[in-house]
Protein backbone atom coordinates (compact mmCIF):
# COMPACT_ATOMS: atom_id res chain seq x y z
CA UNK A 1 0.00 0.00 0.00
CA UNK A 2 1.04 3.80 -0.70
CA UNK A 3 1.38 5.50 1.80
CA UNK A 4 1.74 9.55 2.80
CA UNK A 5 4.70 9.14 4.23
CA UNK A 6 6.30 6.69 1.52
CA UNK A 7 10.10 8.36 1.00
CA UNK A 8 10.04 9.31 -2.54
CA UNK A 9 12.12 8.27 -5.36
CA UNK A 10 12.99 9.63 -8.94
CA UNK A 11 13.95 7.58 -11.24
CA UNK A 12 14.51 7.85 -15.10
CA UNK A 13 10.23 7.27 -17.14
CA UNK A 14 9.86 3.70 -18.39
CA UNK A 15 7.14 3.70 -21.86
CA UNK A 16 5.09 1.57 -19.23
CA UNK A 17 4.95 4.92 -17.35
CA UNK A 18 3.33 6.92 -19.94
CA UNK A 19 -0.41 6.42 -17.95
CA UNK A 20 0.63 7.31 -15.27
CA UNK A 21 2.21 10.84 -16.56
CA UNK A 22 -0.75 11.35 -18.90
CA UNK A 23 -3.06 11.09 -15.50
CA UNK A 24 -0.30 13.94 -13.75
CA UNK A 25 0.28 16.27 -17.18
CA UNK A 26 -3.23 15.47 -18.49
CA UNK A 27 -5.24 17.96 -16.01
CA UNK A 28 -2.25 20.48 -15.82
CA UNK A 29 -2.75 21.02 -19.92
CA UNK A 30 -6.10 20.96 -19.79
CA UNK A 31 -6.26 23.50 -17.00
CA UNK A 32 -4.21 25.87 -19.38
CA UNK A 33 -3.18 27.91 -15.87
CA UNK A 34 0.68 27.21 -15.85
CA UNK A 35 2.09 25.45 -19.10
CA UNK A 36 2.34 27.09 -22.20
CA UNK A 37 1.15 23.81 -24.21
CA UNK A 38 -2.46 23.48 -25.76
CA UNK A 39 -5.11 22.94 -24.01
CA UNK A 40 -7.08 20.92 -26.47
CA UNK A 41 -3.67 18.20 -27.16
CA UNK A 42 -4.63 14.93 -27.09
CA UNK A 43 -2.73 12.36 -24.74
CA UNK A 44 -0.49 10.90 -27.18
CA UNK A 45 1.09 14.29 -28.22
CA UNK A 46 1.21 15.44 -24.99
CA UNK A 47 3.16 11.96 -23.82
CA UNK A 48 5.22 12.71 -27.30
CA UNK A 49 6.31 16.18 -25.94
CA UNK A 50 6.58 15.29 -22.36
CA UNK A 51 8.99 12.25 -23.66
CA UNK A 52 10.88 13.77 -26.79
CA UNK A 53 14.01 12.73 -27.29
CA UNK A 54 15.41 15.86 -27.01
CA UNK A 55 15.12 15.49 -22.83
CA UNK A 56 15.46 13.53 -19.75
CA UNK A 57 12.23 12.33 -18.43
CA UNK A 58 12.00 11.26 -14.92
CA UNK A 59 8.82 10.57 -12.61
CA UNK A 60 8.54 10.74 -8.87
CA UNK A 61 6.89 8.07 -7.21
CA UNK A 62 5.93 7.14 -3.10
CA UNK A 63 6.31 3.22 -2.81
CA UNK A 64 3.65 2.33 -6.52
CA UNK A 65 2.62 5.33 -7.04
CA UNK A 66 3.54 8.00 -9.18
CA UNK A 67 2.86 11.39 -7.96
CA UNK A 68 5.18 14.06 -10.12
CA UNK A 69 7.32 13.54 -13.42
CA UNK A 70 9.93 16.31 -14.71
CA UNK A 71 11.88 16.99 -17.62
CA UNK A 72 15.44 17.98 -18.75
CA UNK A 73 16.68 19.18 -21.89
CA UNK A 74 19.19 21.61 -23.46
CA UNK A 75 17.36 25.17 -23.44
CA UNK A 76 19.00 25.97 -27.01
CA UNK A 77 21.95 24.59 -29.08
CA UNK A 78 25.22 25.58 -30.02
CA UNK A 79 26.48 28.55 -27.88
CA UNK A 80 23.77 28.53 -26.01
CA UNK A 81 23.80 24.40 -24.85
CA UNK A 82 25.18 24.96 -21.48
CA UNK A 83 22.20 26.17 -19.85
CA UNK A 84 19.48 23.60 -19.95
CA UNK A 85 15.48 24.26 -19.16
CA UNK A 86 13.49 21.79 -16.87
CA UNK A 87 9.07 21.22 -16.86
CA UNK A 88 8.23 19.87 -13.55
CA UNK A 89 4.25 18.92 -12.84
CA UNK A 90 2.96 16.75 -9.83
CA UNK A 91 -0.53 15.19 -8.93
CA UNK A 92 -2.99 17.32 -7.70
CA UNK A 93 -3.36 14.95 -5.00
CA UNK A 94 0.53 15.66 -4.06
CA UNK A 95 0.35 19.35 -3.55
CA UNK A 96 2.29 20.67 -0.94
CA UNK A 97 4.00 17.63 -0.22
CA UNK A 98 7.16 18.77 -1.57
CA UNK A 99 7.26 16.47 -4.57
CA UNK A 100 8.12 19.98 -6.73
CA UNK A 101 10.62 20.75 -4.65
CA UNK A 102 11.87 17.11 -4.51
CA UNK A 103 12.16 17.29 -8.46
CA UNK A 104 13.61 20.58 -8.89
CA UNK A 105 16.56 18.98 -6.59
CA UNK A 106 16.83 16.24 -8.49
CA UNK A 107 17.32 18.43 -11.86
CA UNK A 108 19.84 20.18 -10.42
CA UNK A 109 21.80 17.40 -9.92
CA UNK A 110 21.51 15.83 -12.65
CA UNK A 111 21.57 19.12 -14.93
CA UNK A 112 25.24 19.51 -13.21
CA UNK A 113 26.43 15.73 -13.92
CA UNK A 114 25.08 16.18 -16.93
CA UNK A 115 27.55 18.98 -17.57
CA UNK A 116 25.25 22.02 -17.64
CA UNK A 117 26.37 25.42 -16.29
CA UNK A 118 23.17 27.03 -15.45
CA UNK A 119 19.48 26.15 -15.41
CA UNK A 120 16.52 28.59 -17.02
CA UNK A 121 12.84 28.43 -16.69
CA UNK A 122 11.53 30.65 -20.02
CA UNK A 123 7.89 30.90 -19.16
CA UNK A 124 6.97 30.80 -15.69
CA UNK A 125 3.46 32.25 -14.91
CA UNK A 126 3.47 35.27 -12.74
CA UNK A 127 -0.12 34.02 -11.28
CA UNK A 128 1.35 30.79 -10.36
CA UNK A 129 3.17 32.33 -7.01
CA UNK A 130 3.44 29.07 -5.56
CA UNK A 131 6.11 28.20 -8.20
CA UNK A 132 7.64 31.55 -8.55
CA UNK A 133 8.08 31.32 -4.41
CA UNK A 134 9.51 27.54 -4.80
CA UNK A 135 12.03 28.41 -7.35
CA UNK A 136 13.14 31.78 -5.55
CA UNK A 137 13.47 29.37 -2.54
CA UNK A 138 15.81 26.96 -4.78
CA UNK A 139 18.09 29.72 -5.86
CA UNK A 140 16.63 30.71 -9.07
CA UNK A 141 16.52 34.38 -9.88
CA UNK A 142 13.88 36.45 -11.82
CA UNK A 143 15.85 37.62 -14.66
CA UNK A 144 13.41 39.12 -16.85
CA UNK A 145 9.51 39.80 -16.68
CA UNK A 146 7.80 39.48 -20.36
CA UNK A 147 4.31 42.12 -20.09
CA UNK A 148 1.11 39.70 -20.94
CA UNK A 149 3.34 37.15 -22.41
CA UNK A 150 0.73 34.31 -20.92
CA UNK A 151 -3.10 34.22 -21.91
CA UNK A 152 -4.63 32.92 -18.32
CA UNK A 153 -7.75 31.34 -18.96
CA UNK A 154 -9.25 33.21 -16.14
CA UNK A 155 -6.65 35.78 -15.63
CA UNK A 156 -6.35 37.10 -18.90
CA UNK A 157 -3.41 38.55 -20.20
CA UNK A 158 -0.31 38.08 -17.36
CA UNK A 159 3.47 38.36 -17.31
CA UNK A 160 5.28 35.99 -17.43
CA UNK A 161 8.97 35.67 -15.47
CA UNK A 162 12.06 34.04 -16.81
CA UNK A 163 14.18 32.61 -14.37
CA UNK A 164 17.86 31.43 -13.91
CA UNK A 165 20.13 30.18 -12.20
CA UNK A 166 23.87 28.98 -12.07
CA UNK A 167 24.52 25.41 -11.25
CA UNK B 1 22.24 44.34 -62.56
CA UNK B 2 21.85 44.40 -59.36
CA UNK B 3 23.34 48.05 -57.83
CA UNK B 4 23.69 48.76 -54.21
CA UNK B 5 20.65 51.55 -54.85
CA UNK B 6 18.26 48.70 -55.98
CA UNK B 7 15.02 48.84 -53.86
CA UNK B 8 14.73 46.21 -51.10
CA UNK B 9 11.70 43.86 -51.82
CA UNK B 10 10.59 40.91 -49.09
CA UNK B 11 8.79 38.60 -50.22
CA UNK B 12 8.14 34.50 -48.77
CA UNK B 13 11.10 32.12 -49.48
CA UNK B 14 10.35 29.60 -52.36
CA UNK B 15 12.16 26.26 -52.30
CA UNK B 16 14.48 28.21 -55.10
CA UNK B 17 16.10 30.45 -52.93
CA UNK B 18 17.52 27.62 -50.63
CA UNK B 19 21.00 27.97 -52.26
CA UNK B 20 20.66 31.65 -51.74
CA UNK B 21 19.56 30.99 -47.75
CA UNK B 22 22.47 29.25 -47.17
CA UNK B 23 24.57 31.75 -48.79
CA UNK B 24 23.56 33.76 -46.33
CA UNK B 25 22.88 31.93 -43.51
CA UNK B 26 25.49 29.21 -43.60
CA UNK B 27 28.40 32.08 -42.66
CA UNK B 28 26.60 33.38 -39.67
CA UNK B 29 26.29 29.59 -38.45
CA UNK B 30 29.61 28.68 -38.93
CA UNK B 31 30.88 31.67 -37.07
CA UNK B 32 29.08 30.94 -34.01
CA UNK B 33 28.41 34.58 -32.26
CA UNK B 34 25.17 35.01 -32.48
CA UNK B 35 22.92 33.09 -32.76
CA UNK B 36 22.52 29.34 -30.66
CA UNK B 37 22.82 27.03 -33.34
CA UNK B 38 25.45 24.39 -33.82
CA UNK B 39 28.10 25.97 -35.69
CA UNK B 40 28.78 22.69 -37.26
CA UNK B 41 25.16 22.60 -39.11
CA UNK B 42 25.03 21.07 -41.73
CA UNK B 43 23.68 23.01 -44.80
CA UNK B 44 20.57 20.54 -45.14
CA UNK B 45 20.05 20.74 -41.23
CA UNK B 46 20.39 25.02 -41.30
CA UNK B 47 17.93 25.21 -44.35
CA UNK B 48 15.27 22.64 -42.31
CA UNK B 49 15.54 24.61 -38.99
CA UNK B 50 15.03 28.09 -41.29
CA UNK B 51 12.47 26.85 -42.92
CA UNK B 52 10.83 24.65 -40.73
CA UNK B 53 6.80 24.08 -41.48
CA UNK B 54 6.04 26.27 -37.56
CA UNK B 55 6.87 29.40 -39.23
CA UNK B 56 6.51 31.91 -42.17
CA UNK B 57 10.07 32.40 -44.01
CA UNK B 58 10.88 35.27 -46.62
CA UNK B 59 14.19 36.90 -47.79
CA UNK B 60 14.88 40.56 -49.00
CA UNK B 61 16.31 40.69 -52.15
CA UNK B 62 17.99 43.96 -54.19
CA UNK B 63 16.98 43.13 -58.26
CA UNK B 64 17.67 39.68 -58.05
CA UNK B 65 20.09 39.24 -55.17
CA UNK B 66 18.80 38.04 -51.93
CA UNK B 67 20.66 40.18 -48.92
CA UNK B 68 18.84 38.84 -46.22
CA UNK B 69 16.41 36.54 -44.63
CA UNK B 70 14.31 36.17 -41.73
CA UNK B 71 12.02 33.78 -40.20
CA UNK B 72 8.66 34.58 -38.21
CA UNK B 73 7.22 31.88 -35.78
CA UNK B 74 4.87 31.79 -32.60
CA UNK B 75 7.28 31.60 -29.61
CA UNK B 76 5.26 29.01 -27.34
CA UNK B 77 2.32 27.24 -27.69
CA UNK B 78 -1.05 27.15 -25.92
CA UNK B 79 -1.22 30.56 -23.18
CA UNK B 80 2.01 31.96 -24.56
CA UNK B 81 0.98 31.34 -28.44
CA UNK B 82 -0.16 35.59 -29.02
CA UNK B 83 4.03 36.17 -28.80
CA UNK B 84 6.31 35.93 -32.19
CA UNK B 85 9.70 35.33 -32.19
CA UNK B 86 11.84 36.25 -34.88
CA UNK B 87 15.44 35.28 -37.05
CA UNK B 88 17.47 37.72 -38.92
CA UNK B 89 20.16 37.44 -41.12
CA UNK B 90 21.81 39.56 -43.43
CA UNK B 91 24.60 38.92 -45.65
CA UNK B 92 28.00 39.99 -44.97
CA UNK B 93 28.18 42.19 -47.94
CA UNK B 94 24.87 43.88 -47.45
CA UNK B 95 25.62 44.98 -43.53
CA UNK B 96 25.38 48.66 -42.99
CA UNK B 97 22.33 48.66 -45.93
CA UNK B 98 19.81 48.86 -43.76
CA UNK B 99 18.53 45.51 -45.08
CA UNK B 100 18.15 43.71 -41.01
CA UNK B 101 15.99 46.92 -39.79
CA UNK B 102 13.96 46.71 -43.31
CA UNK B 103 13.54 42.56 -42.50
CA UNK B 104 12.25 44.12 -38.69
CA UNK B 105 10.05 46.36 -39.71
CA UNK B 106 8.38 44.03 -42.69
CA UNK B 107 8.14 41.22 -39.33
CA UNK B 108 6.34 43.63 -37.21
CA UNK B 109 3.96 44.21 -39.93
CA UNK B 110 3.28 40.91 -40.66
CA UNK B 111 3.35 39.39 -37.12
CA UNK B 112 0.81 42.75 -36.94
CA UNK B 113 -1.28 40.95 -39.26
CA UNK B 114 -1.09 37.58 -38.06
CA UNK B 115 -2.58 38.77 -35.10
CA UNK B 116 0.21 38.72 -32.57
CA UNK B 117 -0.12 41.04 -29.35
CA UNK B 118 4.14 40.56 -28.92
CA UNK B 119 7.38 39.83 -30.68
CA UNK B 120 10.29 38.41 -28.15
CA UNK B 121 13.86 37.56 -28.82
CA UNK B 122 14.55 34.91 -26.36
CA UNK B 123 18.71 35.33 -26.70
CA UNK B 124 19.70 38.87 -27.82
CA UNK B 125 23.88 37.88 -27.70
CA UNK B 126 25.15 40.66 -25.34
CA UNK B 127 28.19 41.39 -27.49
CA UNK B 128 26.09 41.81 -30.72
CA UNK B 129 26.20 45.03 -30.30
CA UNK B 130 24.50 46.26 -33.72
CA UNK B 131 21.68 44.19 -33.40
CA UNK B 132 21.06 45.18 -29.50
CA UNK B 133 21.39 48.97 -30.77
CA UNK B 134 18.92 48.30 -33.96
CA UNK B 135 16.10 46.58 -31.96
CA UNK B 136 16.61 48.96 -29.48
CA UNK B 137 15.68 51.44 -31.97
CA UNK B 138 12.79 49.61 -33.43
CA UNK B 139 11.31 49.85 -29.98
CA UNK B 140 12.36 46.55 -27.98
CA UNK B 141 13.07 46.81 -24.51
CA UNK B 142 15.66 44.69 -22.77
CA UNK B 143 13.48 43.21 -20.30
CA UNK B 144 16.00 40.17 -19.47
CA UNK B 145 19.59 39.35 -18.58
CA UNK B 146 20.83 36.12 -18.91
CA UNK B 147 23.92 35.53 -17.06
CA UNK B 148 26.41 33.96 -19.09
CA UNK B 149 24.31 32.24 -21.42
CA UNK B 150 25.95 31.99 -24.18
CA UNK B 151 29.39 31.10 -25.29
CA UNK B 152 30.89 32.71 -27.52
CA UNK B 153 33.56 31.42 -29.87
CA UNK B 154 36.44 34.00 -28.76
CA UNK B 155 35.03 35.89 -25.80
CA UNK B 156 33.52 33.08 -23.64
CA UNK B 157 30.35 32.93 -21.43
CA UNK B 158 29.04 36.22 -22.01
CA UNK B 159 25.39 37.37 -20.92
CA UNK B 160 22.48 37.32 -23.70
CA UNK B 161 19.26 39.51 -23.55
CA UNK B 162 16.33 38.85 -23.79
CA UNK B 163 13.95 41.47 -25.67
CA UNK B 164 10.24 42.17 -26.04
CA UNK B 165 7.66 44.67 -27.46
CA UNK B 166 4.08 44.44 -27.87
CA UNK B 167 2.56 45.16 -30.96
Amino acid sequence: MTTVSSPLNIRKAAPADAAAIWSIIGPTIRAGETYALPREMTEQQALDYWLADDRETFVAEAGREILGTYYIRANQQGGGRHVCNCGYMAAASAIGRGVARAMCGHSLDRARKAGFRAMQFNLVVSTNERAVRLWRGMGFEIVGRLPGAFQHPARGFVDALVMYRTL
